[in-house]
């Protein structure tokens, strides 16, 4: 198979832990003898710094013609007072916009030898195992008007929504559900907002479809506090943007291991843009610490949901688990009688196992 | 003194715990010579099933000649499928936005003896001991439009603040800490919406008059993780109203004891409406089991909010560390070699020690 693959690196400890996943990336195409083509390109704060634009037009036009998009991270104290066009952030704002990447989907499972770590305790995290489908391209973070008013003295924003934008997440949400546990937890505020009320509509319209798929409703508050209460109850949840931004952030937390934690974003041509849950660790940038974990979960992520490359996306998964599983781990995590590595030599170690 | 107020027992538990609310209030008033009248009203589902209307105009009358209000809980399965206008939270919302209690101050503070009930390892929720200030009558919960549009195909909620709005709750927040460890965390989404960052601004603006307050930014998906990861780290949060419903649910779950929490919701004339952080909990209602203290100890803050009856609410509130202490527990905790007792023995143990 040939895929063309587009890097953005980004800020922080982006840019190492992208090399760690193309590293694996390319001893899964020798081995499985696939072709894939790499081309890097600047996103986020190295952008602002190289060219005054989070987004660049050239990244943008690549990343159109990619058959996949890996990105590193983006932001940093550096530019956290730049105005709002120029903050790294807006890049990924806008690659996901002009991507129409709409389906974000944030797998949250622990790893029992990692569980240690968990802020909850063992009884309650243990058998947790949940997807987040989030809405990406609506509602809050895209919404007019979004101004300031009357002399700066009033300020609106606006959380729009289309049925068809609702429906084909929620369709998401079906169909992650039915590759799954088949429950969906819808969460929205039904009891108060009338966008939630059409997107529980819409839920209870294409529950019809999938009458394998047992739904529930569940309020944003309640399902704030069932996360840390009963993470295991849940299999995929389905949610508006800024929920879903809240609600996957406090889910990544749970199981004490963020920087083992990926993420895809998709579009519906089937293109993607693969991600770790963490930021971009400014802090500990360039020390050849950080854990490539996430990112490389991530670029599994890309050769199962753009390539269907499904044999090779799990020996990645493999290898990061016989890897921990052997007691490596890099410096964000304890373990006992482990074996603390770099993040090459954590890299080195999954691409022996390959 | 001579106070007046009003009492909306609402649906499932509210009554009960209502009820020993208003016994320990009594109690109080005799120790301390005061004269405390009550008069009740409907609200919530109770007044729909009465009069059709989930806030009387009779209720609301009685509300603003009251010095203080206090509720019990609203909401219930047996109004879950009613149209908006007729849902019992309606009532609650109504009622808010009517006397304009535009801060909801909600504590989390764990009883030492019940912590072992957390989520949450020990070591991560000791020493925690926060104060949610909630934004509770503008944003998306009242910002129109709210509608659909183009035959039902598009939707869209406001999420709109005016900058007096925005001011008199971070100035609030600002006070509160001044009276708790002087830290405040606003909470905001200022990489994105264009209400944060007018919030922002106006936390900065303010804190120059609050210069013994110490204060940082803080994006709300890193809050929701941090209340998991740190909670100790918090002193006094600060932050809008859809915001703060999802923040305060997740805060209020980290003690292991939400049967426990209090709150107040203040208009800026000092008339204020208390209610226990928990909901109505229908399943348990009429049994005499439901834990009282949630309610008694937001009477504890109505004496001293909006009376400034500091002796009498720290008494409320010893008398409830001292049950607590002596393994008194109600059926919803579990307390090793404790005494399970109902409702009605929780309070009498509560005015024995008064
Ligand atoms: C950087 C920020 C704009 C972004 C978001 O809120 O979507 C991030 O928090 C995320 O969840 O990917
Ligand atoms: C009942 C509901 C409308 C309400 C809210 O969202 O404000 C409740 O969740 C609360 O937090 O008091």
């Amino acid at each position: 198979m040939k895929k063309h693959i587009v890097l953005l690196p980004g800020d922080g400890i982006g840019p190492e832990i992208l090399a760690s996943s193309v590293a694996i990336l390319k001893t899964i195409a020798k081995k499985f003898n696939h072709q894939f083509t790499f081309e890097e390109h600047l996103i986020g704060g190295a952008a602002i710094d190289a060219v005054n634009n989070p987004l660049p037009q050239e990244t943008l036009d690549a990343a159109k013609k990619a058959d996949a998009i890996l990105l590193g991270a983006v932001g940093g104290p550096k530019w956290d007072h730049n105005p709002s066009e120029l903050r790294p952030e807006r890049g990924l704002l806008a690659i996901r916009k002009a991507l129409d990447l709409y389906a974000n989907l944030r797998p949250v499972k622990g790893f029992e030898k990692l569980l240690h770590a968990s802020p909850l305790k063992e009884d309650i995290i243990k058998g947790s195992d949940l997807l987040i489908v989030r809405e990406l391209t609506g509602g809050l973070y895209f919404g007019r008007p979004s101004e300031r008013r009357n002399d700066g003295q009033d300020v609106v924003d606006t959380l729009a929504y289309s049925k068809a934008e609702i429906e084909r997440i929620v369709k998401k949400g079906f169909e992650s559900a039915q590759l799954r546990r088949k429950k969906l937890t819808s969460v929205d505020k039904a009891n108060v907002l009338e966008s939630s009320k059409l997107w529980r509509e819409v839920v209870e319209e294409q529950s019809q479809f999938y009458p394998d798929v047992e739904v529930e409703h569940l309020l944003v508050d309640a399902a704030a506090m069932h996360l840390i209460t009963h993470p295991s109850h849940f299999d995929v949840i389905v949610t508006e943007n800024m929920f879903g931004d809240i609600l996957s952030d406090e889910a990544s937390v749970l199981t004490g291991s963020l920087g083992m934690l990926p993420s895809a974003s998709l579009a519906e041509s089937g293109v993607g843009l693969y991600e770790p849950a963490h930021g971009s660790a400014p802090d500990i940038a360039g020390q050849n610490i950080a854990n490539p974990i996430a990112m490389i979960l991530s670029s599994a992520m890309m050769l199962r949901y753009s390539f269907d490359l499904n044999a090779e996306a799990e020996l990645i998964e493999k290898a990061v688990e016989a890897c921990i599983n052997q007691g490596f781990h890099t410096a964000d995590l304890q373990v006992k009688n482990g074996t603390k590595v770099s993040t090459t030599e954590m890299t080195d170690a999954m691409i022996n196992f390959i």
